[in-house]
């Protein structure tokens, strides 16, 4: 091997011919990035993650750090610290040669926040809606326990303000840390927040009321541990609430998606109208069916 | 100086000298970790986290890394990869010296939902405040451009409608992606949400009509990219609002903590008194001060 530094290493570098052609998604947070690009003439998708910060590394990496001042502000100090080099890995994912399938796994879809008035409900979403004619039938297949009646925990079968509370597919019910249920309402001509008015109040806070006590009973966890929400869009039209619980920092929890079931209680109680009025902001993909609805009456 | 190494670093390494006395937090997922400490005999937070992967250094990480092969099945390898280390530093935060106060902020800790009325705003809550006297030397200082008058992105000096735009403290300004922008207001009189009526509406409209500009002139990003949020309960009380990137999942976020500027504005519209009497869900740790306060009362 000609190459001193490759021999000096260990083994040869061979992601120093890698080309990116995309960056397929950027995660700030998790300080990760996946990117698609050629290795020596093959499609591959190379995946970057910092690792964790091992506790038992601390003293070596303050001890053998170099430091550079970046902010100074009374009592706070903002530094770029460089830590010993082995202390500092990169963990590094190659999947080579990588598919169509690989490439679009990693893909992260644009979102878009959208202002939709009430006036846009109407015009857009609601003919959309009515148009896509979501199947709902594994819905009622709950209700009507053709289907999952075995994963009840609660049902009141009340028709006017009765509902089923069962748990989240995505939950898998081994600890309550991620606890997460739906209560599905058994009314079937409420699509989403924007058909509730004052006369769903009953609606509400049953569901409010028996949810809670029935996690509380069911799972031992209070209503101070409990998130409960809707969320707008939903990703179905048949109305439903969330459960989930406080500690756990589920998707979709976020203040531009989800409305809290004591928010909306309270706001339809001083204004019956209060979410056919409203403008309500959301995140669409920008491959959604909604999304170009939204494009196309030039509301973007 | 007869250190050597300090001197080719620009500075000396205060940090060599940390004592950790306690992990206060480690998160894996961030690649954070907050610790308790000493520093030259006085208590200090030292917080480390590494830094987003930036995308205009990657190709700079594959040719100058050393790699180190752990795993390989199929097409499918992991390796273990060091990059320069001018390209791989962790950004270091030191809060010295360090109150109790600061050192409860970053302890992890249960969280229960409180639900607060008007009344209990009245009754627990502005007395607590008022009681604390949490020292806003800080926010005046930027206010007053006696400290980071450099990270001013964008002021209004108005004393009535004005704000200061400038980046969050948690934001390294290096990609879009995780953009982060704090506005604070000019008015010194506005605690948080529960002060704001319809007489505050021009400064609300006001930031966010300028603050969507400023960030679209400096950052290219558009307000179809952005959550425009208050928190509450802050983590001061002086007004302030948060801008992040959309696409950015940000602690805080979340529907129990952050009000849309956008709900805020059209809620005070119908009624100016919204924010007074309204009940506000918010989640507390055990051991926040607010939280024994809302115990004592039986509201808990």
């Amino acid at each position: 091997d000609p190459d001193g530094n490759a021999e000096e290493n260990g083994e040869k570098n061979i992601l120093s011919g890698f080309k990116t052609t995309t960056v397929l998604k950027d995660s700030a947070l998790e300080k990760a990035v996946f990117l698609h690009g050629k290795l020596e003439d093959q499609e591959a998708v190379v995946i970057l993650q910092k690792t964790p910060i091992r506790e038992d590394t601390v003293a070596e990496i303050f001890s053998g750090c170099k430091l550079k001042l970046e902010m100074k502000n009374d009592i706070y100090s903002i530094y770029h610290l460089q830590p010993p080099a082995h202390l500092n890995v990169i963990k590094t994912t190659v999947i080579c040669p990588a598919t169509e399938h690989h490439v679009k796994k990693y893909q992260v879809q644009e979102h878009f926040l959208v202002e939709e008035t009430g006036e846009d409900y109407l015009s857009i979403t609601l003919p959309y809606i009515k148009e896509q004619r979501f199947s709902l039938q594994w819905v009622f297949n709950i209700l009507e326990k053709k289907a999952e009646a075995d994963r009840i925990v609660y049902e009141d079968s009340d028709k006017d303000v009765g509902f089923v509370l069962l748990p989240d597919m995505k939950w898998d019910q081994k600890q309550i840390h991620d606890l997460y249920l739906i209560a599905i309402v058994h009314q079937r001509d409420l699509k989403s927040l924007r058909d509730l008015t004052a006369s769903h109040l009953p609606l509400l806070q049953n569901i409010c009321t028996k949810g809670k006590a029935a996690i509380l009973k069911r799972y031992g966890l209070p209503s101070s541990k409990l998130r409960i929400y809707f969320h707008y869009q939903p990703s179905y039209y048949h109305l439903h609430i969330h459960f989930t619980a406080l500690s756990f920092d589920v998707p979709g929890c976020g203040v531009v998606r989800a409305h809290l079931l004591s928010d909306v209680i309270q706001n339809l109680q001083s204004d019956s109208h209060y979410y056919r009025k409203r403008t309500l902001s959301f995140p669409l993909r920008a491959d959604d069916g909604l999304f170009s609805k939204f494009k196309q009456a030039e509301r973007l």
